[in-house]
């Protein structure tokens, strides 16, 4: 009977929704999980019918129903998620110091591992588009977690022996574990998955930098023939960029690694013990191998997200750098005819049904467009930073979303980059040679011997002709071959003279 | 066999994966759907095992390989996949009309509408983050679509009874497809959904003006107390808001209805026939009910994505007309003792456990951050968009995703905030009343009779003592009580006068 | 002694200021204009010194000293001043109608078309970091047209003879007036420059898309060498482009065209007469010569900027669409020897001092340039946008501001762009030809011959080879020399066949 | 003679310009300095004629007429200018130790100092937009500096007896100084102008906390009625977020040291001697008094500009903290009447005339504004950082520009926001503990004494009845009014509990 009102209460909001699309429970409950039968779970609101199949309770019910913003694809990245998993595990932990019962605090523990450890995901269906605190993400895992401690204790879901706010929630608000669980995620992100995928780019391009360091070619400004540099001198540049770009994003950490709980609901900490706060950023710190600590400031560090705001900065910056290297490497990779030709790019798959010989330098397309995305994010994070109000920024969910997302593809798109594309660059050394040795711009080196004038005229009918500076410079009558060909060695031009 | 030799393969790549993440075959093949077996597909890069549940080929299972960035939550949107299943069929039709065997025409359009109808969706897993063109999405729609044909006509999977290439993407090239997906999926998302969505709001805001014409209040600039005027008033600056963002968008329209269709590789339309172009807009436009045309010209539509640009600046404009809105009421509904306190916005949800009457303005948070994100989205497509190089924007995926995304979100918060927000506003017309008659600045009224002069030291006497204006006019003894009452009438003050 | 205490005062601010930067005042009073006295102005808030070389009064001089932001260069932009010369005008003949003396009206009129040719610029001291409501630039108009009116009249300055607020201002709110002459400044510079800007380039990328009908290249698409078109069907997509763009920015006028004044301080009209809204509207529409229209809801064109966000928007767009152009002409024209070669572009100025024949593309640097400025300025717009409350945004000078300078960057570049690049671009025939020749993908001619395999042998061959894909067809004796040249033809791949 | 060709040349130009606009060169001759005759100057395009009382030269003067784009506005920001000044005095000390004749080379550093005083300003009249290698501005100042010194030495301009390429380019490209030039204008700024400001305003917001320690205030959380806090409390918050923001932009300076001089036209350092990159590094630091060194990779300091994106980056993030402190600070100060009210700022200039007690929050609007103009640079700089190609970034003076506005205009409204409001910000005690006590939210302490359940009924009657919190707790008999002092002492909920 529970389900068959469920059910009708289910059709009502579909019928009135104007693109006539299922609702999100609908889907749940009849095309992917076919539940048979819900329970009913109530708060302060009263009772409601909750799938019987899932922990959560009445509030993530309710949230699920209120907000009807985007699908499946919208939830709560999994990182925030597993990160209350880690949380609530600390927070049981450091309250049974301060008299949660035992028995209770570690059945929540063991809970909360699971949660931690992704084995619970089904069971957080909430889309970003909630309450701006979070505080519902945050009642997920509390309602996910006592219900999940009840079942451990050998109880029912629903009846409450674990209390959802009493004992997982016990001395935490929304208001401090969301910022607490953002940077949780984001330092964990960035130190297990992020600087390792920028380390390894930096390491390929460091080593293609050694590969070519004795390939002279000619260089560009201005996309315009310039003197020359080797390979390897262009792929330092950048080696550099990653290199620094590594360095920008360790920088921003000190400020990620500055823990919220222990704020409570304005930042004062009302409602928590003293101590509190120290005690469950060591309990983070142990938990993560990471350094976090207590933040110095809770009021800022609930009514702000400027850390978060710093830390996108950084990965723009990391997207500049990534989109103007794959994209000088597409272009130096065009061709095969055609372009510049100068890098023989891997083939990955086919390019074109057509034409042998055609490689599409995709991996660089999807990394350019990651840029792109992370751009984007940046510029969300910070109109979600810049709209806080007096004690609480409610745009926390846009901005770990944001943040996240853009650790995961900047990172992914990085490794990717670097096994399909830059571990596997050759350089075309006949075309680099040609381009080279055609280039006018080696008239440069006559300038001492025959002084500039004759070496413009030198250049300027070879330019007009279309033919080469030793054929010009033999029919000027201004050297002979054997000096021109002493004169003109690209491979003397590639730094300062002593 | 097949599949243990294709597990093997699997066990490598994610040996070699930075952060151990199951890859995405691996947590296909084992976690989800435990498929017992693979077969084997080819391309021009020869054999490839594919699950053998899915109907993909080749091709896809390449790019699944070769693109592993960011996992199911950055599978191409389902709007696109939709689009491919509403084109092929269409073109299916036209390439009837130019020769192709009607038997496997019209399994083709059996099988292109099952992914219309989005009954496949399950076998379209590629990500966003893949060729810029869209290449191999392309791909997966053909081969999809192939092997689904083939089984209609009683073949078996694999066997190109039905040919990817040669029947199904017959007279196409990614280069013109990609695009037309786009535009149709842009078109049919904001007619079906965002439209109606921003419609219902303006209605529902309306109403809301017409309820509260009569009620004066205070106004406010710089946030300071002003001149009154109606809460009807200032509803109505939201009403037409949103109904010139209605204008905004119907205004991209124009080129949004533009397809590329035809255009084929470079714009040229080389292998397609004369009038090919024309014939599938119209085919597309019958099926979609929509008045889609032929760009008329096609290298515009190839090179570049300025009309999804365009489109997103207008969503950019109505983000910023929404967060205006749902900001101002969420201040107007700040309280209940120390806020404005002069809405009293719907409750669904308990805000917090320890004060009632506590309403967080959630779906006014719901919405603001869903702004935020579409201006990100905005950026996003921006640095796509301007990127482009010569005959083909390879920017693609991440552009259309980004419009999509922005018009699901901002359409469906639209509707959230309509309905579980507006609709139950109500005026707090105590608190709206006290409010304004406390302020001083109805002193303007008493200009006319007794002067500026006199009218300001009555004002500073309020102000300074804390008192009514009347009392102050009385204490001054510049009025008499009734003249008092007859001059100052916030309802006088809400006009220009005759 | 006027001056001497003037003097002191400023030094004092100059003392306490961090970084002893002469102040505004102190620059203007000693090095640049050498003032001699000041004359003392008043406001309710007492006397306060004016150098007597200027019109200004009392608020203006208060504003310079309260916001000492950025400098001289950070003033308002002049189309904001001048715009607030015809905004006045209008106003004094509407006033007239209602009563204002006709003696004072007329030199308000006199005094204020003064203003609205630039002869009194020099007198419009602040800076766009004033008020948010653009106040101050609106007392500063009031106070500057004042004095020159009483001057005109024979009275001297800060006399007040004529009154800023009573006679100049009447009738008149900042907050209507502001968005007014923001409406006012940019749909004459849409208008009178940019517009017609945008329809040069038009026009010279059209007559090149002519000039080049005929002159077959090579297609590239991800960079790489694709299928042919002619130089005039690339070209014709930049064309389309700037096409659209001119529509793009049209379609944003009808909202542009609405004016603010007449709401006056929140909206209501408070203190103005029925019908002053219509009548002004009508003044500005006959002064302009452009459709302006009062506005049909004022609240809205107090409280939110969403027009300059639309339009803003629209140049986005446009800046995308000329990046593209400008990008690729550059891509075309590199070279010499070294890159694509296929443009030559006019040669300017020297590219370098040591290498004839470079010539470097710098219009379209400055172009692009100004793009990624259009784009910043269109983030800033944005969030002026949406951080309005209530009756007033008040973010009025950074919205307009950026959007005047959009306009004129955006137009001023345009023009330099076509009259210094687009008009003087010439094809480089032979080079075009040659690589086009070279190409491997007019293989695809021979499919229907000789099938797509031994097609695919050629096309091999000739790359693995580095030969021409005549060469590996007679070596491979698949056609004879005649055969080839009759079917290899690029001049019929340009388009669809019968 | 010279004057009157050189005015026809003029009004040729200015006939062709669509907006009849007279151009920049007819503005500077005729209506502003009367320049009553021309110099001939030449360069390898042939002679030029230049205005006899500017000092620069003939690429200059080519760069004026082949840039009309946004008029003397645009001009390139004088720190670029300055720091020209220094770096060429420094070249000029180290090319000595290289063999550059002392004479010229201390003539060409006395010259240089003058541009770097300032003294010069007039001489550089080019604007932003010109080739996006500062190439133009590079040649302006060694024109200038060329025929000054040469004056200096007692010749005449445009002589070329000292010369501005042998002699004060001598050793540099372009492609070298101006990234250098714009690392130390950058760097000069963030530590001469930009950290004082931001830290005067940090010791504000500091001792404003301090002041407000006492004083106990209703929280907001959602904008809604929260537990109370200290306004020192609230005020702490925003000293962290400066305090940071200073950490933020000082972590960027590393980076932002290293200068690019060396690297010459690719970064190789050709034509330069080994050692001349770590001496003029030396010699700059010296001059500046500031870190600087040589950059550790030349090619990704001409390539990249990733320091000055990450420096913006910087500045987002304190422009997004400031934003909400300054958006916090105008709501709390809202009013006087119908607004929070809970702060009282500086009134500095007439509000209204209509209404006394009206002060507009006109600091926290200025800079706001700027806040808006940061972001919206971000953008620009973002745009320009991603777009360069291979050995050179082209959109160097868009990236310098628009990092040196937002450092001045950030630094300045910092300033001016904290001497015009922070500094004089006062509690509206009375106000503030009205609301405290009227908040629902003290009920929380009750809790203890009387449960959960009760503590709701009170707090629910209260709200419902419009009384106050004694009043409910009494009528409903559950604590006697010396039980409900003792426990509702919102003094002891600012904190966690012992």
């Amino acid at each position: 009977m529970a389900m068959i009102s469920g059910l009708r209460r289910v059709s009502c909001r579909s019928a009135s929704s104007p693109a006539s699309v299922p609702s999100l429970l609908l889907g749940m409950a009849l095309s992917r999980h076919i539940s048979t039968a819900f329970r009913e779970e109530r708060d302060t609101f009263g009772p409601i019918l909750v799938p019987s199949d899932k922990l959560w309770g009445a509030q993530t019910q309710r949230s699920l129903q209120n907000f009807d913003i985007g699908g499946e694809r919208e939830r709560m990245p999994v990182q925030i998620i597993r990160s209350f998993g880690i949380l609530k595990k600390c927070a049981a932990k450091v309250n049974m110091e301060y008299g949660l019962d035992p028995t209770i605090g570690k059945a929540i523990m063991q809970a909360a591992q699971e949660v931690a450890e992704g084995k619970l995901d089904d069971h957080f269906p909430l889309v970003i588009w909630q309450t701006g605190s979070g505080t519902q993400s945050n009642m997920n895992a509390n309602e996910v977690i006592a219900n999940r401690a009840a079942e451990i204790l050998g109880h029912k879901r629903g009846e409450k022996i674990v209390h959802p706010n009493d004992h997982v929630n016990r001395a935490q608000s929304s208001n401090d574990t969301f910022p607490t669980v953002m940077h949780i995620a984001a330092a964990v992100e960035i130190n297990s998955r992020f600087i390792p995928s920028l380390k390894q780019l930096h390491t390929s391009l460091h080593s293609k930098s050694v590969e070519f360091k004795d390939i002279v070619k000619i260089g560009r400004t201005h996309t315009q023939d310039a003197t020359p540099l080797t390979l390897g001198q262009e792929f330092s540049g950048y080696t550099t960029q990653v290199k620094y770009g590594i360095d920008r994003v360790l920088d921003t950490l000190p400020r990620m690694y500055q823990l919220a709980q222990g704020g409570t609901a304005v930042g004062t900490g009302l409602n928590s013990k003293k101590g509190f706060d120290v005690k469950i950023a060591t309990a983070v710190a142990d938990e993560t191998e990471l350094p976090f600590i207590t933040a110095e400031n809770k009021f800022e560090a609930l009514a702000a997200h400027d850390a978060f705001v710093e830390a996108s900065g950084a990965l723009n910056t990391v997207s500049v750098s990534l989109h103007k290297i794959a994209n000088d490497i597409r272009l130096l990779g065009s061709g095969p005819r055609c372009g510049l030709g100068e890098l023989i790019l891997p083939e990955n798959e086919p390019g074109s049904s057509i034409m042998p010989g055609k490689v599409n330098p995709t991996q660089c397309e999807a990394l350019t467009m990651v840029c792109a995305q992370v751009m984007g994010n940046h510029t969300a994070i910070t109109v979600g930073g810049l709209n806080g109000h007096f004690e609480l920024n409610v745009y926390k969910p846009v901005i770990a979303s944001n943040l996240l997302r853009s650790l995961r593809l900047l990172g992914d798109a990085s490794s990717s980059f670097e096994k399909n594309c830059v571990s596997g660059i050759q350089a075309n050394r006949e075309r680099i040679s040609k381009l080279l040795h055609e280039s006018l711009m080696l008239v440069t080196s006559l300038n001492p011997k025959i002084g500039y004038d004759k070496a413009a005229a030198v250049a300027k009918k070879a330019h007009k002709e279309g033919t080469t500076l030793k054929n010009a410079a033999l029919d000027l009558g201004v050297l002979t071959s054997e000096e021109f060909d002493e004169l003109v060695v690209p491979e003397k031009m590639i730094g300062p003279s002593d």
